[in-house]
């Protein structure tokens, strides 16, 4: 297992208006004064599990081995919900047990449910902020070096998000649909490189509200200004974009909106 | 006194867009190249002393001794308004004189008034910018360990915010107001625990905009969703939430909304 | 030149909802764990590279020698814009070549194109997210100690924003416009303190729709409360402002709007 690297990550549905975020801050740098704090975002929608999992899905890799994530997107606070402690990848993942780790559970992973109360802040544990109470106080313990496997049993079960795959169609092309709009207003589907490469060539186009659309596009900049192209994106996915514009507005598209790649939708 | 633990936290109204929260920090790296800066927050509402003593109030317990917490939400920044440091807590403060450290500010506290003009930055003091030209170089010369005594002379009179008091009621219960609404839209009142307490147990509802409900839910969670509770809130007072919901959306509450515990409210 | 101070600052466009900062500090962390990181901000609009500059000119002299300053708001990713390291003021800026520099980049600057492909992250370079693959490796190894020479060959045509200067009128005066509003609807023109000195002391007036406001206002508390002033700012510009409210709405005021300084305008 990795050596902690003492930087501790934190993700929740907080914003930035209110004392939780810093309340959190303080009670790992009360426990561990030299832990290093990272943001990645405070700004997911409220209780939006798979905004959360698409955030640190995408994030996690790109950090060091011994990094501790820390993920609070919490609807089923004060329930008898687990939480969950899940070596993987080298990195180590504190969150709610409601699908948030989905994709980074696999098999390799060690999971654990947060149940020692010894390594709880040192107060009566509220039914309603989980993140100062437990995840804080475990997170900083777990970069200050404590071993995952202390901190509870074994967990065979842990919840994980249904996520929707691609599928080939009669017409022989793929159907996908949109699973994230980022602050862009990009689309991204859920139809990955691979599966365009199966098609042949001449199928490798995008159908997306009934225009069609040329797949790929080489980057951004290089389609005219406000017209929609096709790109692969930087995580590997079949993205829906307008050069220096926005494809949500453009489309005024929704999270689930269906795309057709290689041939016409069949309705 | 706490030795300083190198730890600078900025709470502002400052948002994100503009300079001012980057020329803070740094001024502070300047002073103090290894200051270890926390944001607390930068999206209070603008000049609002109120919300931002509500997040700092609410964060400041859970730092580690020998924290510097500076709070820039200074509608009179530029006029003769002081600007305080304050030591209670094992930590030290810095704010406007405004009544953003209500609260904080107790038997217990020292009080100066920074007026030290060998401590701010080394150029012309602007009217409009203390966050630059004060606050940040003086935090950063307390968190390099200056003796707060050294800033300014003793203030004995420190601007205190009113905070409303729930009151108890000629039909035998309380009557409290809504004293923050959260990025949840959950309602914090002013009510506490052991105001509740005080009634005997078949008094153990709240009612609010007409609607009586049960006190105190378990948790979130346990509530049905969209239902509204009323449960004690993670820093000890009395909140109206919606589960998986917004209160505030549910009831198109206001800040300052009354409700009451255990008697009908009388009119 | 000066040794790194260790510190990188990011600036980008990217919003706080999606995984892209976080797979920046991610690899930064990755290629120099003890890198700290700084946030300038992360709301800047989509792909405005004036309001990017505005922050970033802003904030950057505050910063100790050494720093890295990182901004990514770049519309043309993926096209053959060229990525720019620039050592001026002690400091290092990694950033698009599409003007965000302005004001930054000046006589004494030393200019390169980011081309070393050794330097970038060890895998294939995407086409949309240069963030990732380019500026934070690069970034990282700048403040681990490489010789900004060393990224690729020099440049002396670095793209600059053109930047509306304030001219003398006809009648006597000085016609401005306003070119930054801040989060607090304070109007930011592009006079300076230095034109309006120039004036007789009899001009020292400002016409903005109509309206005549005098100058310079102490500051923003001395002005009645919701009534407009016009303030030397902090930076040395001429800005309008209301006291406890927002200009921007006060004036229904826009990028550009045209001010005048000691005469009325002239149609």
């Amino acid at each position: 297992m990795a050596k902690p690297s003492g930087i501790v990550t934190l993700l929740t549905d907080f914003g930035t208006r209110d004392p939780y975020v810093g309340v959190m801050k303080g009670v790992v740098l009360g426990v561990l004064p030299t832990a290093r704090l990272v943001d990645l975002g405070h700004d997911i929608a409220a209780q939006s599990v798979v905004e959360a999992n698409f955030a640190l899905h995408g994030a996690y890799p790109y950090f060091p081995a011994g990094t501790v994530h820390v993920v609070v997107v919490d609807p089923g606070v004060g329930s008898d919900r687990r939480i969950l402690c899940v070596r993987a990848h080298d990195q180590t993942f504190l969150a709610p047990d409601n699908g948030v780790l989905t994709g980074i559970i696999g098999p390799g992973a060690a999971i654990r449910s947060v149940a020692e109360k010894r390594l709880f802040r040192c107060a009566d544990v509220s039914r309603t902020f989980h993140g100062r109470d437990i995840f804080a106080p475990v997170a900083a313990r777990l970069a200050a070096g404590l071993d995952p496997d202390e901190v509870g049993p074994a967990v065979s079960d842990p919840i994980l998000l249904a996520r929707p795959l691609p599928m080939h169609t009669d017409a022989g092309g793929i159907a996908g649909e949109i699973i994230h709009i980022d602050a862009f207003g990009n689309l991204i589907s859920n139809v990955r490189e691979c599966d365009v490469l199966q098609l042949e060539p001449n199928r490798r186009f995008v159908v997306f509200r009934g225009q069609k659309i040329g797949y790929p596009a080489e980057s951004y900049a290089q389609s005219e200004k406000g017209r929609p192209l096709a790109i692969l994106d930087s995580f590997g996915y079949l993205e829906i974009a307008v050069n220096r514009g926005s494809a949500l507005e453009h489309f005024n598209a929704s999270l689930g909106d269906r795309l057709a790649i290689g041939a016409e939708p069949t309705a």
